[in-house]
């Protein structure tokens, strides 16, 4: 191996920076129309990211264009950052945002599509801003989808190589042409999923404006709104919340079922054990929370969230059930009720979804349920190897014997995001959270999903923490997103190595 | 391989049994002489559990005495079920517990040297009880000594292997007659460690019947005390909670290394990796804490327990500090100040430190540090191997390479722990107990810690638990006690198949 390709690397990130620009150009007119002040500002930083952008990419011209594993990591991470440092600049040009933390903060929550927000009166902002603000997530989950097809497989990161099993993909060390197809058929279905949403959601009532918003922020299952109490401001539109949950679950979905989907091979997504176990979760423990809604809510619990039972009682909580469980475990994180006003127990049943995590090769964060099926798959077989020590018996994953490689990735993925996860508790109780919220805000802002428990619960914010606090939450959503190892390994001596 | 060879395990529970009521003879003068009215009670336990012990030993003499690995399981649960069963009958036989859920919560809580109490007012009960309590925790300790040193390695459980590389122990698959040997000499410690302890808690201030009983629960790190604020009791004493800190150190080491400890073999301590990050790690996070203590106490947090600083503030913080992380760490859990009220980050570091666990061979429950440390080491190494996928790194333990399958045993067993934990927490809300408090009295349970958190707190107990809530954290404390393979494989069908 030779150096870091700097120019090559550069050059990407001159391209995302200008990527980055034409969305903000988008933007201006929502702020224009509705002769806001903060046009101008979001203007400016459109402009000055693309020519940021395109200076990168002119000085930068590479001799040699072929991208190693170090680059790749570099690329990765370094885009993240690009994006979100750029992407702040219309909250901060524009004073909508004028503090630098918040405004880092709000521009990575987007872009990680997590959905945490500083922002105490969401209704007050300018259109312009809103619209960036829930572009950030649309942008970020372009993003993903180029990272989980292009760059993870080949990285080998926490048994990501097992969902891409059956979709055209990179077999060599190196960024193959092939990939290039793969992401331009799911950047189509993103799009058209993010089109069709946008109608049904205007069709069902939205405003034109809160339709393209949220139908941005559900396909990249974000969970910015432009309501101050979230989805649950449409609580007296039930198809509205139906559309949000069906796609909410499509975002959840592997990216490559929905393309088998929409040609027609329906039983191809069903063999998919994934998707069952994805599928069967969320109605499962949605049933078992719509039980504790309609028949063991907590009275000592008040909620402040109002729920009018248009089609009854009944309809009412299994849709308020499906939708919170649908939420969370998509890492979407919309909010139609407060669950941790059901009762200790569907909170502890959250909490725990908090580490599920959607299909991989979605949009969605978190530790994702490939990996749990594998690792529940390999501690079953565990009990056995103590009976039967010589026995050989692999792990199987849709009908195929999983290597040892993989097995140990993904179970070495989820001990160091457990490690994290406690770590990150401990060190947000000494940036002055109480336990319950530093157990919250850790496990939300590292599996991407948005609001938490305690005084990061579903009707608040984040507005009120540290700026510490806020950095340190930042970058956990970026460790999260970018399945730990990504950021991690840039901290790791081994890596500045030549070799 | 043949059928279950069901007389030896008969008779193995029939020794167990006798030996239980021996012990209770030895409770039983300690109520004789304080004249007290539940003597007989004691009395009668030992003669019942006497007789069915020898009953059961008589009745089944086996005409193969080999022990396969399917009665080593069933011997070591239903050998502790057989202690817990007969070990309740002295609370109920002599009223001083009369409720069977509550005496089977003490019990178990003794025998899994957890610590965790039902009892409101310690001092209220009599003295042959008190003793009988404590007792169980050390018969317990005694169990753990068996199980670690003559039947995990040999079923090959999360790793436990690794621990005996430097003990003379069973290298074939039956049990070998050597281990005789390393047993008495590791109970002959245990003896010894208890006699020096209880001389010197008496030297230095205890009485002779408070000296026995904390003896008895430290050398176990059990954490049953005489006292109704546990070692708060004796916070006029500093220096009765300096040989209780001292000597839960040692009973948290491994009791090989003690044993070369004593032979004068002081090098071959400090060659173990784990003892080195057990005591480092106690060390610096004691410190932590001390900082914590004298400088970012909340001042919004009120304790109940009184700190006389009789050699100042700075010596009480080092004290307490030291007192409490050893007591987690070690899964003592005697109380010698409430950490929940020092801050939030020192509860976080406190609940972070209830999955940490002692050394492995020693009497303390949890995950123990030879598993954090081969896991951490693991993690790096993944790392490594996400730049260089090629390169065989083995992970290095005390200076050897550790082989694939006891990695792949020590994470496969933290991950099925930290499963249980959650499913736990989630089961515990279900019955009843807050968010906090679940999540509190699950990790404590299941580290077989004793205090926890929320309602469960160092200056509260389990009381106020329903009784299926008492139930479920009992069986938490077993399965954390054998090292959850033991217990959970009787609940596989595999295990019951004839093969």
């Amino acid at each position: 191996m030779k150096n870091l390709n700097t120019k090559i690397i550069y050059r990407f990130l001159g391209i995302t920076a200008v990527l980055n620009g034409l969305f903000m150009f988008i933007a201006f007119p929502f702020s224009y129309f509705h002769e806001e002040t903060e046009k101008w500002g979001i203007l400016q930083a459109g402009i000055i990211t693309i020519l940021v952008g395109a200076l990168l990419y002119f000085f930068n011209k590479p001799k040699n264009t072929s991208i190693q594993k170090k680059e790749g990591y570099l690329i990765v991470t370094l885009g993240w950052l690009t994006l979100s440092i750029t992407g702040m600049l219309p909250y901060l040009l524009s004073g909508a945002i004028p503090n630098i933390t918040n405004a880092f903060f709000e521009t990575i929550s987007g872009y990680s599509t997590t959905g945490s927000s500083i922002l105490t009166d969401i209704e007050s902002m300018p259109k312009g801003i809103l619209f960036w603000r829930s572009a950030t997530h649309w942008i970020g989950g372009m993003g993903i989808i180029v990272l989980t097809i292009a760059i993870l497989p080949l990285l080998g990161i926490g048994g990501m190589q097992l969902f891409m099993a059956e979709a055209p993909g990179p077999s060599t060390d190196k960024l193959h042409p092939r990939i290039t197809d793969t992401a331009k058929r799911l950047y189509f279905i993103y799009v058209v999923l993010t089109l069709v949403e946008f109608l049904l959601l205007k069709v069902a009532g939205m405003t034109w404006f809160d339709a393209i918003n949220h139908a941005m922020s559900t396909v990249s299952t974000g969970g910015f709104s432009t309501k101050n109490t979230s989805m649950a401001y449409y609580n007296h539109l039930p198809f509205v919340q139906y559309i949000v949950i069906f796609f909410m679950l499509v975002a959840g979905t592997n990216f490559v079922l929905t393309y088998f989907a929409l040609k027609g091979k329906i039983q191809k997504v069903f063999q998919s054990e994934e998707f069952k176990y994805y599928l069967f979760g969320i109605i499962g423990i949605s049933a078992v929370i719509t039980v504790i809604i309609l028949f063991f809510q907590d009275p000592n619990l008040q909620t402040s969230i109002h729920h009018p039972a248009i089609f009854g009682k009944n309809e009412s909580a299994i849709r308020h059930a499906l939708f919170q469980v649908t939420s969370v475990v998509t890492t979407t994180g919309f909010v139609s009720a407060d669950f941790t006003m059901w009762s200790f127990f569907a909170t502890g049943i959250f909490f725990a979804l908090f580490f599920s995590g959607g299909s991989a090769g979605s949009t969605s964060g978190g530790i994702k349920v490939m990996r749990h099926i594998v690792m529940l798959k390999n501690s079953f077989l565990e009990f056995k190897k103590a009976l039967h020590p010589n026995a050989i018996i692999p792990v199987r994953y849709d009908g195929r014997a999983v290597s040892h490689t993989i097995v140990f990735n993904i179970i070495s993925f989820f001990i160091i995001y457990m490690l994290i996860f406690i770590m990150a508790s401990v060190t947000l109780t000494l940036l002055g959270l109480d336990f319950i919220s530093a157990l919250g805000a850790a496990a939300s802002s590292l599996g991407n999903i948005g609001p938490a428990i305690g005084s990061v619960s579903p009707v608040d914010n984040f507005a009120h923490l540290s700026s510490t606090a806020k950095w340190f939450c930042s970058f956990l959503m970026l460790i999260g997103r970018l399945e730990l190892f990504t950021v991690l390994i840039l901290f790791t001596p081994f890596f500045w190595r030549k070799n």
